[in-house]
Formats: C-alpha cells, structure tokens, sequence
C-alpha cells in the first residue's frame, strides 16, 4: 500500500491472535484493518483520501504456531478519537462478530493514554485514603441482597468496627425496592463512620452505583455527600465509560466489578484475555480498583491468568496511576499468602461469605482476617 | 426447599443451557440460582428470609443431550428489580465468568416486560415516519469514515434523492475531529431534508450518537432538532440501558448496531444466543430496529439463526411492539429475495458498499435497489 496514515501519539495498537492459515493471514489481517476502521470494500477505501487517512494498518504480522498469527494493527487517531465508547468499538466491535480473532494486548499511544486518564487516585492515592501505607488492604462485603437496609447497615457497623480497610456493597445491591438505592446507601455510609468514630479507623465504603445511565452519575454524588468512600460498578453491565464519568466527576475512588465480562473469555481464540478486559481497558478508563475472579475460588482461571491481569494493572502505562487487584471470588480466609505470593502487598483482600460464616461476631471475624494478613505480610519478602 | 419466594408478574425467566452430567446438573443449576443473586453460600443463603425472598428458583431442568442441560430459572422481582442494568446482570452477570452456561431464553413477566417498555414506535410507528405502508424497507449507510462533513453530506442528499426510505450513519462514525458529530448530523440532516422536500419522499436519516454516557442523550437531542428522523447507536459498546434512555428521552426512533455482540455468540456452550441477544433484549429495552449480521454476507451466521432473531423481534410479548430486523453485512442487491423469504414484508434491507460501487450516480444506485425490492416483493406470497 503506498498510502499509510503517518504514526502518531493518539493511535491505538492492538494486538490481534488470528486464526487462519499462511495462506489467508494477510487477508485476515487487512479485514481487520478495514473492519474496524471504514467498512467499505476495497475499490472503497483504496481511495488515498481514506488508505491515507482512517484505515488500520498492520505493523506486525508473525506465525504465533496452532494455527494462529500476531497481527498487531496500528489505529490511526482520525479513527479512533478519545471518547471510550469508539475506543472500544475500534478494539472489537464488529471483530467481536467475526470467528477465531482474539484480543491480546492494547496499546494506546502517549496521548490516547493522557486522553482516557486512567485512575485518579490509583494505588497510592488509595492507599493515602485508607490510612494503610504498605501492607495488602483488607475488604469485606455487604450482603446479601434480601437483607433489611437496617441489616446490612447493622453488618457495615460490625464489619467496620473490625477494621476492615475497604467494605463493598455487594455488586447485586442496586435500587430493589426491597433495599433502595438511597436508604441503603445513608444507612450504611453513616454505619461506618460512626465505627470509624468510636474505632479512630479509616474504613472506606464503597456504594454500588449501578443503574440507569442516567441515574449513575447522581448515585455516585449521592453516595459521596452520604460520606461513602467510594463507588462499585459494573462497567459491562452499564457501559465502560462509566468508569470514565464516575471517575472524572465523582471525584470518588472507583471500584470496577466484573460482571458479564466472561463472555469474552468464553473461547481460547475469540474474544479478549482477561489482562486487556479486567487490566488494561479498566484501568486506561478510570479504575482505581478492579475486582477479577481468582484462582482457587469458584470460577474457572489460572494463577498465571490473574498474574497477567495484575501486570496490567500495575504497569507502566505512559505515566496512568497503577490500579489495585481486588482478586475475589470464593476467596476464604486460608487463601491470604497464596494471593500475596501473586499480587505482592499491591492487593486488596476480599474476603466474602467467609467474613459472615466463621462466628457470628462480624467485627472478631475481621481482626482475624485482618491478623492473618499481618502474619502472612511479615513472613513474605519485601 | 420449604422457603421460596411466590411467583409474580415482575420475575424474570432465563432457560440456560448447562454442561453438566446427571449426576452435577442439580448442583449447577442452584449454584446459579445463588450466583445470580444472593452470591453467598449454603450456610448463609438457607436462611428463609433469604431463601424465600430473592434467590432464584430452579422451575424446570430437562437433558437435552449431548451433555447438556436445560434450566429453567425464575428470578424474583425482589432481586431483578426494573432497570436494565441490574436484568442483564441477574441475566448473565457473574455466570458469564463461569463455563458452559448459555443463555438461550429470556422471558419477562408482564409487569417487568411494560417496565422495561419496548420499541417506542416499532415496525407500524416506523411504517407510518417512512411512508411506507407495506413493503421492506430500503436503508443505505453513510461511509466511510475519513470523509469530510461535506463529502458526507453530498452521498446523503443523493442517497435520499434516489428514494431511501432510512439512511444510516456508519456506527464507526463518532465524534472524531475529521468528522465532528454536530457539524456531521447538521449538515446531513440538511442534505436528506433538502432531498425530501424536492422529491415529496420521506427518508429518514439515522444519525449516530454513540458517545460518552453523558452525551449520549444530548446527541440525540441534537439530532432531533437538527432534523434527524431516528439515531443509530451501538449498545453494548455504550451500555445496554442506552436503549432505554433514547427510546424514553429523546422521542426519536433507535436504531441499535451489534458492535461487541459477538463476545457473546463465540462458543457454541457459553455466552447468549443470538435471538437473546439481538432480538429479546435489545427490543425489551427500546430498539425499533436492530442491526445484525445477516447470513450470507461477510459474518459467520446461519439463515436459521437469523430467523431466530425475527422472530424473537416479532413475537407476542406481552404486547410490546415488534421491532424491525434490519439483516446487514455485506449485503448485495442481489440479496434481496433470500432476505424477504426469511424475514418477510417486516424487513429493512440495508445496503451499504454495494449502493457506491453500482456507478457514481448514487441516486441512480438507489432506484435500482427499489426496483429490485418491488420486484422480489410483487413475486412473492403475501
């Protein structure tokens, strides 16, 4: 091609695993260049004004073995801008459509990077919130949901009172008219700091916030005028930009839950690894906090899989703040040096169930959780 | 169980399919019932007030072979509440993260199925906004992405003046600096109006407005005052509920695309079946009329598979209005008896590269297109 957009610092690269054969990979790689990009046919897009201008271009092509090809494809910033819907949409969204193309690896250039912002408080800024200068940050859950708003605020004290650093909302808490979104949220907020009160802690809660489009923004300001500490969402249940808006105007630390996000993991060559869907892609938008499910709990990944997302979360990404792993998922209070050996003292321990089954003494149940880390921390190298 | 929540008009229903062997099947199936709901285990979700109130319930589990199992869910209303987020949530949030789970059903109660609305206009109200009483409907795109505002605007005024009945921006089309969104939408709404009133047509001009989440409804409305007869958007790239928010707010009818759909369609036994996905819950949530990759053109999809998202746009539904199937991707003129033997009269016939690459007289392209339209629909049976 003698037309070539010239390479700049708001181009995204993607890293495409491709299967096909020698003989089709380069035509499977010019489809995704034109798919993602301008979708018109060749006679189309041969046109300088487009070839030269928003089409993608392969800058590196290689047999990866089984059938599969690295195809890293060069977006062009006319194409791609830096509105996160679009971002995404050039990443996979009619690749998702196609068979056997999987996204590997995504790269957004210095000023994409700079564009998207990524967190705004990151690990350390967290870390500052929490009062919790070094060791792995220790977190619990609200649930479940069909529990009283004064029940789940009467747990919140409790939990709080322990001295758990970060107390989530469960990700199925949201606006049911059994537990509404505000109630619950004033109930549970006020919970805390009055354990944080007579306790002289710190704990920050995090209020779920997902709902309508409309609606999740002023949930969030909501939360943070009832002294919430921060915000959960779902970024694939409500849109990824979410993490964008919420990050950007809440002012609130952000905390990503990864519900639907398995339908991109479903095949081994088509969709998305989990380090560019639960690392790269969460923490460019605005993620302070990511929750991924963990091996050795009840969903199906490998230890290897959650080291791959906890790299990307921490980095370097031209300059974006490093984000914190939230490995969940069935975690039990044995898993504490497991996890540390993985994610280092960069990590938020979440323990579910396991904070409400072990006594019925919610706050003695998180200083041994809390004592279990300390140990485990003092054992591990720096 | 003893404890369980009573049925009621505001449930949600899901079938699944389930790899599992006779001897796991019933443990799967609750452990769904659990995880998208109360996320807590046997211990803590035993208790009837919990039981009894929003844990799902297993209403009906049969072998369909193969390894393979059906499951029937009810999810009280309790849990699944009346925004959209928190359905598809409950649909497939946590259980996406698990393996060999398909979505295959949703089915809402009454009451949850007028919560969530549906097509605002649907197949009749867009007959009526196209003058088009009772033949499939003829749409062309505007693309590529990489020409200006005026080249842009110069295919639309001739795409209309050949007799479109719907024009559609490319979804690629954003907000990108080559391209911006309010000189774009101004001056091809302009260009289709102009059209309409020297030829006394009708076409409607789809104007995209995917975007950040707190611009999407401000495009819209934009869109609408510039002239705009309905918007394109992309709602899983944006988030689902942006159906919703349009169809509500904005007055306009929608158009959904299926960007990032295919994450779902990539694994014969995990993920959502296409007439889920495409048709239930994109109609459920608002769509008029929903883009899809079309069997036969440029994505791996069965004619039957198809039909199965017809019909899951058409079909009773608690007397939500049947949205439009609009069969795309890579579409030829010579399609267009293949298209109205599967989907019927009910159609929108959407033609994007092929109407360039006819000859350089667009409009002439476009009558061309209609006549082959009305031919294949005079031949065939009513």
């Amino acid at each position: 091609m003698t037309h070539r957009p010239t390479p700049g610092p708001d181009d995204l690269v993607v890293t495409y695993a491709v299967r096909a054969t020698p003989a089709t990979i380069e035509d499977r790689a010019l489809d995704l260049c034109v798919e993602q990009t301008v979708e018109v046919t060749e006679p189309l897009w041969r046109d300088p004004a487009i070839a030269g201008r928003t089409l993608g271009q392969v800058e590196d092509l290689r047999d990866a073995g089984n059938g599969r090809f690295e195809v890293r494809i060069r977006f062009p910033a006319a194409t791609v801008g830096r509105e996160v819907p679009q971002v995404f949409s050039v990443i996979y969204g009619n690749a998702s459509l196609k068979n056997g193309i999987r996204v590997e690896r995504v790269e957004p250039g210095p000023g994409l990077a700079r564009a998207l912002g990524g967190p705004r408080h990151g690990c350390a800024g967290l870390r500052g919130l929490a009062g919790v200068p070094d060791r792995p940050l220790v977190a619990g859950a609200l649930k479940p949901l069909g529990r009283s708003v004064r029940e789940l605020a009467s747990y919140a004290y409790a939990l709080a009172r322990g001295g758990l650093d970060l107390l989530k909302d469960d990700h199925g808490l949201t606006n049911q008219a059994i537990c509404p979104f505000e109630a619950r949220v004033e109930a549970c907020a006020d919970a805390v700091r009055r354990a944080n009160r007579e306790t002289g802690g710190w704990t920050l809660y995090f209020a779920s916030v997902t709902g309508p489009l409309d609606q999740v923004l002023s949930r969030a300001l909501f939360a943070r005028a009832a002294g919430a500490g921060g915000v959960l969402v779902s970024p694939l249940v409500v849109g990824l930009d979410v993490l964008r808006l919420l990050s950007r105007e809440s002012g609130l630390p952000v905390m990503a839950h990864p519900a639907l996000a398995g339908a991109f993991f479903a095949s081994p060559d088509h969709g998305m690894s989990r380090a560019v869907m639960l690392g790269t892609l969460m923490r460019c938008c605005g993620a302070d906090l990511v929750v991924f499910p963990s091996w050795g709990g009840r969903f199906p990944v490998t230890r290897d899989e959650c080291a791959a997302v906890d790299r990307a979360l921490k980095e370097d990404l031209h300059g974006l703040r490093p984000a914190l792993p939230v490995p969940a998922g069935g975690m039990t209070l044995d898993r504490v040096r497991d996890l540390v050996a993985v994610h280092g003292r960069d990590v938020v321990l979440l323990v579910g169930s396991a904070l409400y089954e072990r006594s019925p003494d919610l706050a003695a149940n998180v200083r041994h959780f809390r004592s279990l880390v300390e140990t485990a921390v003092a054992n591990a190298p720096r």
